[in-house]
C-alpha cells in the first residue's frame, strides 16, 4: 500500500546543511511525487470500481475512469463481463501496476530531466575519479531500490549496474563474466581512455536504526553483524576469483556501503591498505552531518574532507589500486551527496520514513529496470534463472504476503531482462528467458498462481537506450487466463 | 544395456587404408573394453545378486561378491535388509552406475595412456594450426559421447571442451562468455603464445545413414536437414554477437561436422569466402576413405589434400580469419584421423554399430566429465541450471524412459561440475551448483523420484587435474534416503 503522497509545504524553508543541494531536492520530490501519484491513483480508481462494478454502464464508466485517471484503458471483456460475478480485482490491480510501471518508464525523459541535470555524481565525475564501471550489489529489499539517485545521488547511466539480491549475496561466478566483459572491452578500445579506468564493485547492506531487530534485512534475519560480515565474504570472494584467474592486482577495487533504511544515511567502509574492509570500521555520513551541520560551505567540505583522512590514516592507508585520489574523492562526493538526502527525509519525510518496513507495490525479477528509482515502490530480485534466484524471490514473495495476499491482492511480477540491440537475436533471446523464467515463476508459486493471485508480466527493453517496456506478447496473453 | 565386449578377433588382420593407425585402433580398443567391461560387471553382479538375495548370508556373499567383481563395497545397510522386502535393484544398480564412473576416472590414468601418447591432433597440433581453445557443441546424444579421441582422435584436454546439448542447440550468451573468457587470458598474455591464436566453435549434428527417419537426432524429429540448419543458425548467431559486441572480426572461427552414428563417418563444413556455411555442401571422410583406399601412404594423403583444396575452390574461398592453412591442416588432420575410426568401426562392429540407436547407461547432467569418452555409455546436457536445460534433459528422461524405467531401473543422473582449484571458495560453489541442480532434477520428474525410479547423484572435479570424482556428501545421503 503507498502512503498518499504528502502535500508540498509551502511554509519558509528551515536552514538547512550548507552543502545540501536543496534545488536537486525540490526536483526529486516532485518526481517522487509524481511517480507515486501515478501508483496511487491505481489504487483510487480501483476502489471506485468496485463500489460500481455492477451497475448497468459499469464498462463504459470505468473505461472513461481509467483513461482520465490512469491514462490507459483496462481490458474491456474483464469489464464486460463482472455483472456476472464482479470484477476480477487481484487481477485488474496487477494489470493496472504493470501499465503504470510501462508509463512511468515511458515517461521518465520527462520525470526525471530536472534530477538528471543536476546529480552532482555523474558519468564525467565517476569517469575523472578513475572508474568505467559502478556495479551495485544493494539488498533486493524495496527500502533500497532509490539507491542511485536518491541515496547516492549517482545519475543512473549505462554501465551503472544494479543487481539486486537478498541479504546483498551477489553470484561471485556472475560478477566475474561480468567484470571480464568490460576488461575485455577495455582492452579492446571500446572503453573510451580505458586504459586508467577501473571497475567499482559495490556491495551495499542495509540496516534500521530505530528498530534494528525488526526491521533490517530479512534475509539475514535482521542480524546487522551477519548482513555485513556476508558482504564483505562476496567483495573478497569476488576479488581472489578475479585475482587467481588473471593474476594478481586484475581485481576490481571494492568498496562496502550500508544504509540506514529509516533515514537513508550511508555508512562507507573503505578497504584499509592490505584490503581488508572492517564491519565496524566506517565512515558515517548522519554523523559528518551533524558534525559540519552551521559551518559554511567550504568549511563543511573540509571537515568531511580532515574526517576522511583521519579515518584513512587510522585504517594505516588504503588499497585502492594506485587511485587514492580519486576513490577518496569518490567517498566524499558520496558522503556529502547523501547529506542532500538526508535532509530530504528530514524535510519531506519528518527525518524518518513513515513507513520503516516493507511496502512495495510489486516485484520484479531479472534485470533492473533502469528508469525507474523510487523507495519501497518494488522489491528487485536480480537473476537469470528462478532455480539459482529462487531464495531471493522468496523473500519477496513472503513480504507479499503480507503486503497483498492476505487482502485478496495478487503477487505482482514483473520478469524483466534487457537486451543489445546490436547484437542480432539478443531480443528474441531476452525475450525467450523472459518468459522461461515467469513459467519458472508460476511454477515455483503454483499455490498462489492457482488461486489467482499470482500475475506476472514479462517485459524486455534496449540496454543502452532502454526508454520503452517492451511486453512479451505471448506473456500477455497467457497472463490473460 | 550394453552389449557384452565383443571378444578381440585374433585372426590376421586384413589390410586396412593406409593412413589409418591400426596400433591406436588397438588401444581405443583395448580401452573400449576395459571401460565397458566395468559397466557390463555391474548388471552381471545385479543378477547374481538378485537370485540369492533371500539367502541367509546374503550380505557377505554380495560384499565378497562385489568387491571381487566390481572393486567397490555395497552399502551395508542395503543389503542386511534385504531379508524384508528385497534388494532395491534400482537404488543398487543406480549406486554401482556411479561408483564405475567414479572407478573410470580415477582409472583414466593408466586407461588412457596407450591411446593418449597416439593421439594424431594434440595440444601442440592444434596451436600449430593456431587455436588456443576447441569448443565443441555436440548434441547431447550418447552416441556422439567418444567425438574427442575415438571420432575425431584429438586428446581430451583444459582447453578442449565438450559442452553438449539436444540438437546441437548450444547456449549463445553462454557461448559469448567462454570466449569473452579466453580472449581475456589471451589479452592478458594468460595464454602462451597467445598473439597468434584464435577461439574455434565446432557444432556438430548427427545422422543415421541407414535409418535416417528413425535414428537421426530426436531434438529434431529425425530431421536432419532440420538439424543441419539449427546448428548452422547458431554458430552465425555467436559470431554476429560477438563481432557486434566486440567489433568485427572478433568473431572466433567456425566450423560444422556431421557424425554419421552408424559408422562414426563425418562430413565437414567450412565456411566459403563470405562466412557462409553451406547445408547441402560438405567434405565426406567416408567418401574420402573409399575414394583413397588402396593407395600408398603418401599418395591417399594428397588425394585429401587435393580433394580438400578442390573443394575451397568450389566454395570460392574460405572465411578463415587469414589462417586459411592452419584451418585446413587441422581439417585434413580430423578426415584423414577418421580413417581409423571408420576402420575401427569396420573390424570391431562389423562397419555399422550392433545397436545405431540409444543404449546409454547414465546422464551427465552440468559439465563434461573430462576423463570419459565412450559412444552411447552416457547421455550428456551441458547445464548450469535445469531451468534452462529443461528441454535436453527431457530428451534423456524420455530416452531412459525406454532404456531402464519400462523395466524397473531408474534413470541415474550424475550431476557434474569442475571448479578452478586456484580460485578460493569455487570448490564449495560447484558443490552448491551441483546440489541446487540436483534438487531440480527431482522436482521436475517428481513422478520418477516419488517411484524410486529417480537416482541423482552430485560430484566435482577440479578443472585442470580433473582426475578424481569427488561426491559431494550431502547428495550422498540425500540420496539414500
Amino acid at each position: 500500500m503507498q502512503a498518499a503522497p504528502a502535500a508540498r509545504t509551502h511554509s519558509t524553508p528551515q536552514p538547512g546543511h550548507a552543502l545540501v543541494d536543496a534545488d536537486l531536492n525540490d526536483c526529486l520530490h516532485t518526481y517522487e511525487q509524481r511517480v507515486r501519484g501515478r501508483f496511487a491513483a491505481v489504487l483510487d480508481v480501483l476502489r471506485t470500481l468496485s463500489s460500481c462494478q455492477h451497475e448497468r454502464d459499469f464498462a463504459a464508466q470505468a473505461q472513461t475512469l481509467a483513461l482520465q485517471k490512469l491514462g490507459f484503458e483496462l481490458p474491456t471483456d474483464w469489464l464486460a463481463n463482472a455483472w456476472v460475478a464482479g470484477v476480477d480485482m487481484a487481477a485488474l490491480h496487477a494489470h493496472c501496476l504493470f501499465q503504470t510501471v510501462a508509463q512511468s518508464v515511458q515517461q521518465a525523459g520527462f520525470d526525471q530531466s530536472c534530477w538528471r541535470a543536476r546529480m552532482p555524481i555523474g558519468p564525467q565525475q565517476w569517469r575523472d575519479w578513475g572508474y568505467h564501471t559502478l556495479d551495485f550489489s544493494p539488498c533486493a529489499d524495496g527500502r533500497l531500490q532509490a539507491l542511485l539517485p536518491f541515496i547516492l545521488r549517482t545519475t543512473p547511466a549505462p554501465h551503472v549496474w544494479v543487481k539486486a539480491y537478498a541479504g546483498a549475496l551477489f553470484d561471485v561466478e556472475h560478477d566475474v563474466a561480468d567484470w571480464t566483459q568490460r576488461e575485455l572491452e577495455r582492452l579492446t578500445g571500446a572503453i573510451e581512455g580505458g586504459a586508467q579506468l577501473d571497475y567499482l564493485k559495490v556491495a551495499v547492506y542495509h540496516y534500521s536504526s530505530s528498530a534494528p531487530c525488526e526491521q533490517g534485512c530479512a534475509a539475514h534475519g535482521s542480524l546487522d553483524e551477519q548482513a555485513v560480515q556476508a558482504a564483505i565474504e562476496r567483495l573478497v570472494a569476488l576479488q581472489m576469483a578475479v585475482d587467481n584467474t588473471f593474476g594478481l592486482g586484475a581485481a576490481p577495487q571494492v568498496l562496502l556501503i550500508g544504509v540506514d533504511t529509516d533515514c537513508d544515511a550511508i555508512r562507507i567502509h573503505l578497504p584499509d591498505a592490505s584490503g581488508q574492509i572492517h564491519r565496524t570500521r566506517f565512515l558515517d555520513s548522519a554523523t559528518l552531518y551533524r558534525s559540519s551541520f552551521g559551518m559554511p560551505a567550504a568549511a563543511a567540505q573540509q571537515a568531511v574532507q580532515q574526517a576522511l583522512q583521519r579515518h584513512v590514516t587510522e585504517l594505516g592507508g588504503l588499497a585502492a589500486k594506485g587511485n587514492e585520489a580519486g576513490l577518496l574523492a569518490l567517498v566524499q562526493a558520496w558522503l556529502i551527496a547523501n547529506f542532500s538526502q538526508i535532509e530530504y527525509v528530514n524535510r519531506h519525510h519528518a527525518g524518518r520514513y513513515a513507513v520503516i518496513g516493507h511496502d512495495e507495490a510489486f516485484v520484479c525479477a531479472g534485470e533492473a529496470v533502469p528508469l525507474l528509482h523510487l523507495r519501497n515502490q518494488f522489491y528487485f530480485a536480480h537473476l537469470d534463472t528462478v532455480e539459482e534466484g529462487a531464495a531471493d524471490l522468496d523473500v519477496g514473495a513472503r513480504i507479499f504476503q503480507g503486503l497483498n495476499v492476505q487482502r485478496g491482492l495478487a503477487l505482482p511480477v514483473l520478469v524483466h531482462f534487457t537486451y543489445n540491440a546490436r547484437v542480432p537475436g539478443a531480443r528474441e533471446r531476452a525475450v525467450q528467458r523472459g518468459l522461461r523464467v515467469a513459467q519458472a515463476i508460476r511454477a515455483r508459486f503454483s499455490d498462489l498462481a492457482e488461486r489467482g493471485l499470482l500475475h506476472c508480466r514479462v517485459a524486455v527493453s534496449e540496454r543502452q537506450a532502454g526508454s520503452v517496456l517492451e511486453w512479451a506478447e505471448h506473456a500477455v496473453s497467457a497472463a490473460a487466463h
